[in-house]
């Protein structure tokens, strides 16, 4: 364990930290010995909770369904920015962690990260700086980043060039569609810019990227049809650029993968073969690790109805957060201790799970109420006049989309299927 | 300067910390000599910049307006949960700051704060444990905690009894709207509640509070409606219960005021008198710290409206974020370094402001582009297809709700008139 994660581990948490009842400052390392229970009603809620078996059980099902496909995993670490879940994925065979921003990256290196895929063009002079100083000081480190424009990749080689001479920084060409996000847009534009990039001593031509997670809308059809367009045209472009002898290194790397289409991604990876050399293909799924109550669900849904049996087991929601009642002033609704600081709505608004009463032997189902509205601190949950739900009762919630809710808590409890906490991990935003 | 402020101005800053372009550790204390200017590209971006000049004129401003209107301010802390505004709120002549939970007290009462309203029913017996652990622990600390339930009031009464058996709790009891947030319904449903409060020894009815800022909707005049029928409902209540003999204390406080209508309140305030002792009119406003560009600012307009030349130089917006143009893959669109990670976009997105193009000699307005989406670290700006911003380039953008975007910062750069950075804030949630 590096002396950050060391650090971490026997830090001193103060009162004021949410979701921890302190009255007195408590090392990290010492909160599984405390004794606590979501359910008994005794923290300070909100509380955000991670299952530790479900954790697990992704984690596993994730390495599994990458080993079967041929694909190597480099899991969005902007998801979690937990360096205990990147242990926990790296320990779970993830070949390499993705980060969005130069700030991340540098928060994974501190945290031990190696291997990092920065899934975006870094532009600023200060951020390339900050990695190729990174690649200079530290001959362990790697890193494989994106360059979509010529511009961009002509900041990279010169501050490559001038900070870490000694390497040369492996770079992969990010193609994009029409309406879509970063990226060249088309093989066309993509290829001009692969003989661009080729031509720059200080960068390595690795690979093609791309991002089909993006299109989760309504229009489910529509949507696929991009996701298919955008994994035909990186094959297309991998091949093309290959042929041409554009790509640098023993290998060639070729990367795609939220969470919502990873099983397109890995077919259409497999179907490519015959380069020059060997291929390396790498998922970049970050919300596979808590999955959701939300969109997620509803996509691992859609996986399942795609392809059955390998599926039945699949990714299973391992965050909830738990509310306290903290007033009931009309018989339809009452107001719970968790807002827009601590639940995701940017997709949709969390869903009810569970109630319990602490004393009571355990949760009930709770379908008969939505949470209509949230404030900054509170959500205003609507339910059945009749509800016995109380002043100082719990609800449990589910959220949709694991990133917008892990960037509202510096700390998120681990239970066990009790809800008996049994840890922690910090998180770095 | 407190024991934790001191330690805040002196530590240590990790690469990592968005916003600063750290390849090595930086003392916070330092930061205004390194010589950064937002405007010269050199920073990592996205970066959160508080102009000086703005706070400090919103800080008098306020101050000014409260001494006029004849109120105390208390400041809701949670906008900002950041100490060192808190202390130049404080500094500004505010009475006390107010927050929303007892984690957020907490971390006030570490950084030196010693009076507060805790504008919410604490319910959690960890979080009534906590507060009355302070206030037993602390004889220099005041808080001031609302009551809107007989069940919330006996948890209060029980716990003090327990913890902090030497001092009774001054509580205000919260009226509430239906339709709306928290506090007991209607004056009738109050009075009875009071009359309960003023039974239990170890609390003190201290005052009335409401909260008429959560109708800020489409419908201008329905909203009026509401906040006016509060407001009037706070004044009857105060009277009957002044009446009825239920306050304790030496003065009667009564509360209300977001950053919407707190010219409303203080008239409503202000022609309330002839009770049986001094009336203490305790203003809670947040927002007003920053505005912003969007809901807030809107607002403001409205004020000016109403009252003309008290509001013409009334409370300015603060707070600017400024992204990098990360890449410009279609003529009609860029993607900048910004996201639901940086800025709020629970009431609108983020707007254009302006844009710079480092070395030249000032930003010019960005008028003719939108923000028509964003992703968790990208926000797609829709532009002009002549426009001549580039890869590199910078975008300024004002946003719509200052609490959903101080809590995505835990570092803010300040900076003067010209964009040098003269400082920094730090944010704990």
């Amino acid at each position: 364990m590096n002396q950050a994660m060391q650090a971490l581990r026997t830090q001193t948490l103060l009162p004021g930290v949410k979701g921890l009842p302190l009255r007195a400052p408590l090392r990290q390392d010492e909160i599984a010995a405390q004794g606590y229970n979501v359910l008994d009603g005794r923290l300070s809620y909100p509380v955000a909770v991670l299952r530790q078996s479900t954790l697990d059980h992704n984690l596993a099902w994730m390495r599994d369904f990458a080993e079967r496909a041929g694909t190597l995993l480099a899991p969005h670490g902007k998801t979690t920015m937990s360096p205990q879940l990147f242990q926990a994925q790296l320990d779970a065979g993830a070949w390499a962690i993705t980060l969005a921003t130069i700030p991340q990256l540098r928060v994974a290196h501190r945290f031990g990260v190696k291997r990092v895929v920065l899934a975006n063009q870094p532009v600023a002079y200060a951020d390339i700086e900050s990695l190729a100083g990174l690649l200079h000081e530290d001959a362990e480190f790697q890193a494989w980043v994106l360059v979509d424009s010529v511009a961009g990749a002509a900041r990279l080689n010169e501050v490559m060039t001038r900070v870490a001479p000694q390497r040369r920084l492996p770079v992969l060409l990010e193609l994009g569609l029409d309406g879509g996000r970063t990226g060249a847009r088309g093989v066309d534009a993509a290829f001009a810019l692969a003989r661009d990039i080729a031509a720059m001593p200080a960068l390595a031509l690795a690979g093609i990227e791309g991002y089909e997670g993006l299109w989760t809308g309504a229009d489910r059809a529509a949507d696929l049809v991009r996701v298919r367009a955008l994994l035909e045209q990186m094959v297309a472009l991998t091949r093309r650029c290959d042929a041409a002898g554009l790509f640098d290194g023993d290998e060639i790397l070729i990367s795609a993968g939220g969470s919502a289409y990873f099983d397109f991604v890995a077919d259409a990876f497999a179907a490519l073969d015959g380069l020059s050399r060997p291929l390396r293909r790498v998922l970049r799924s970050g919300c596979y690790l808590t999955s959701d109550h939300g969109l997620y669900h509803g996509l691992q849904q859609e996986m399942r109805t795609r392809h059955g049996a390998e599926f039945r087991h699949g990714l299973q929601p391992a965050l909830e957060l738990w509310a306290m009642v903290q007033s009931r002033p009309e018989p339809g609704l009452a107001l719970l201790t968790l807002g827009k600081r601590d639940a995701s709505y940017d997709i949709e608004l969390p869903r009810p799970l569970q109630w319990h009463r602490p004393g009571t032997p355990a949760p009930r189902p709770l379908r008969e109420a939505r949470i209509a509205k949230m404030n900054d601190q509170h959500a205003y949950l609507e339910l059945p006049p009749e509800h016995p739900l109380q002043v100082g009762d719990l609800v449990a919630v589910g959220i949709s989309h694991p990133c917008t809710t892990f960037d509202k808590w510096p700390l998120m409890l681990l239970s066990d299927d009790g809800y008996r906490v049994v840890g922690a991990i910090n998180t770095f935003f």
